[in-house]
């Protein structure tokens, strides 16, 4: 039985024409690109481009685009610089995201350098707007200087932002706005012309992208210094050799996904309507754990636990099928899911998270729910 | 005319051989190494044994080998993490260390968190010991704790450094020790368990390996927080997605490295002394900027400075000749060199960094030389 991949929302297959458009820097034109020499303008001139398509496929200017070594690393800019440089003091975060964000705000609250607030939730994950409006007029009031980092979609359980109405309250408070668009970078058109938001963060690998190499859009509203200090590289934002392969990975990844924006979504989104559908008619007792218009990718379904629905994700797994419990990111660590935890406390479930790409098939969700209907 | 790459120590091109040992997790080995099915433990099985080999080949422990994203972070995390973690209130540098260092501890030094000092070079670029140890002496009777940053090897003069003694030192006056290996890791065999150093930092892409993916040493002796937070990858202390194709390609550039160091540096140390006989014969007024028992990878060479000297760098390009002025980090710049400014301040020389690999030629060399006797 051929292996069935459907945790895309984890990492997902470079795309052969994302490998193609990386192989002439993996094998010729290999010049350091801050090189004065010719042949180092070559390979400049391949990031140069890259930024711009970038920059352009998203709504900003190639000033405003930043290449990382990938999500992490443009999240903990963000917020890093955000505190250091702009002298935010509070950051309004929610309890469901992505740990490069929990994790770093977590970090530097415990180091005293900003307090924390957590915006209330709706049961869906869902951000409530009346909260995080109360909470920015607290801070406003007292004239803390404020940051906002919610993600634009949570690779869980897959709810959306209202990112133009989180960046309108964000502006009509005065205060800065960062967005974790890992999910959402390569799946959605994004215009951040028509956005008020500071930062976003983008992840080559979970488009078809290569790993080890992600995007930090910081606006021109904003003038921050570098995370990682040295070189000139990324006018002198971003030090250390340019990873060229992964940034010309990047910028091919994006422009397949956007070119084939509408046939890819509309393929995945039935996708996904076909899982939910054949979950539901075969597996008794199934619930999900996200909205209609949640991220099309994502699809996390609950199991009432029983013994056999404990073993799930490791029957799965000797089955070919590759799904997950969470994130990938906190796999490793056994304590579950901070996001199902905190959405529904005390939850008795077991709760998979399938997502999908359009690698996947029908074919290949049938088999998964034929696997499914013995496993439980 | 083909094209000669004599700036090595800018970068090198990638092995055909590494590239092969990077292709399977291109194309068909995507999961994510957080990710507990099986498919995931695939790769985090070939990082662990990337890390394994490294350690191995370092004389390290697995658990004292970090992949980051190149040199620049690793050198900008050992910093941050000492003075973070370990309490570092003053550090020992020089004046003549990559970007990478200098510009990470003056942000520091300006922020107020650290004091600088700088150690007294000899002609040469090799560090006066004498004033070392008394800047040592002078920080451990203040009970002020002290880290000294001093790279192995110059990537623009080739000077080394005396990694043994330094960590004597460093261990005698109780201070803790980091040291850029860049240059140097890859090109000399390197044994940490012989040594006493806390930290040292390599870049995949200086060996014939990839870029965007290096390595931070971090020995068994301190304990420090993550540089990046978020997921629990890298045991808790570098969060992201790993560049898979990057740490198993850093592994066996690595490998092949010190497989073959004996005839590898054996072959390029010739090539460098024919080119210095070659300039001697051939070039009046030519000096070098380089100890004999310097790097065998780097020739620094200085001419007089002529209205054709001037345009050297430029007519050398024109002619497919890829060499530089100075490193190519901060080549962008058009500030000349900070180490050559440092060791010879006022000089009125051009200088030329030849750096070399194990796929030049001999014939190449020759062929230089004939454009520098016409373009001299």
């Amino acid at each position: 039985m051929n292996r069935i991949y459907l945790d895309n929302a984890a990492t997902t297959p470079l795309d052969p024409q994302v490998l193609e458009a990386m192989m002439p820097y993996l094998q010729n034109h290999f010049g350091n690109p801050s090189s004065i020499y010719s042949y180092g303008r070559e390979t400049r001139l391949a990031i140069e481009n890259a930024r711009k398509a970038v920059a352009k496929m998203l709504g900003a200017h190639p000033g405003e685009i930043f290449f990382t070594s990938g999500g992490t690393e443009s999240n903990n800019t963000a917020i890093a610089a955000s505190i250091r440089d702009l002298g935010v003091r509070h950051i309004i975060t929610s309890a469901i995201e992505h740990h490069a964000v929990l994790h770093t705000v977590e970090h530097f609250a415990q180091g005293g350098s900003v307090s924390l607030s957590f915006v209330q939730l709706n049961g869906d994950g869902s951000v409530n707007l009346a909260d995080l409006e109360a909470q920015l007029a607290k801070q406003k009031e007292a004239a803390v200087p404020t940051l906002v980092s919610l993600m634009h979609a949570n690779n869980e359980v897959g709810v959306l932002l209202p990112i133009e109405e989180v960046g309108k309250l964000c502006e009509q408070y005065g205060a800065y706005f960062h967005s974790d668009c890992v999910q959402t970078v390569g799946h959605y058109p994004i215009n951040l012309d028509k956005l008020f938001v500071h930062f976003i963060s983008g992840a080559g690998h979970k488009f078809h992208g290569p790993k080890g190499v992600g995007i930090l859009y910081v606006s021109d509203r904003v003038r921050i210094k570098p995370f990682i200090f040295g070189g000139g590289q990324e006018r002198n934002m971003r030090a250390g050799t340019e990873n060229v392969y992964g940034i010309v990975g990047f910028a091919k990844a994006l422009e397949l996904a956007m070119a084939h924006y509408e046939k890819d979504s509309q393929y995945i989104r039935e996708l996904k309507q076909y899982m939910m559908e054949q979950l539901q008619a075969h597996v008794p007792g199934v619930s999900f754990n996200c909205t209609a218009n949640g991220l099309y990718t994502v699809l996390s379904a609950s199991f009432p636990k029983t013994e056999k629905a404990e073993f799930l994700l490791f029957n799965m797994d000797i089955n070919n099928i590759c799904v997950s419990g969470g994130s990938a990111c906190s796999s490793g660590a056994s304590v579950g899911s901070h996001v199902i935890a905190a959405l529904h406390p005390g939850d008795e479930k077991v709760t998979v998270r399938f997502s999908f790409s359009k690698f996947n098939t029908k074919e290949e969700i049938d088999q998964v729910i034929d696997q499914l209907k013995k496993l439980l």
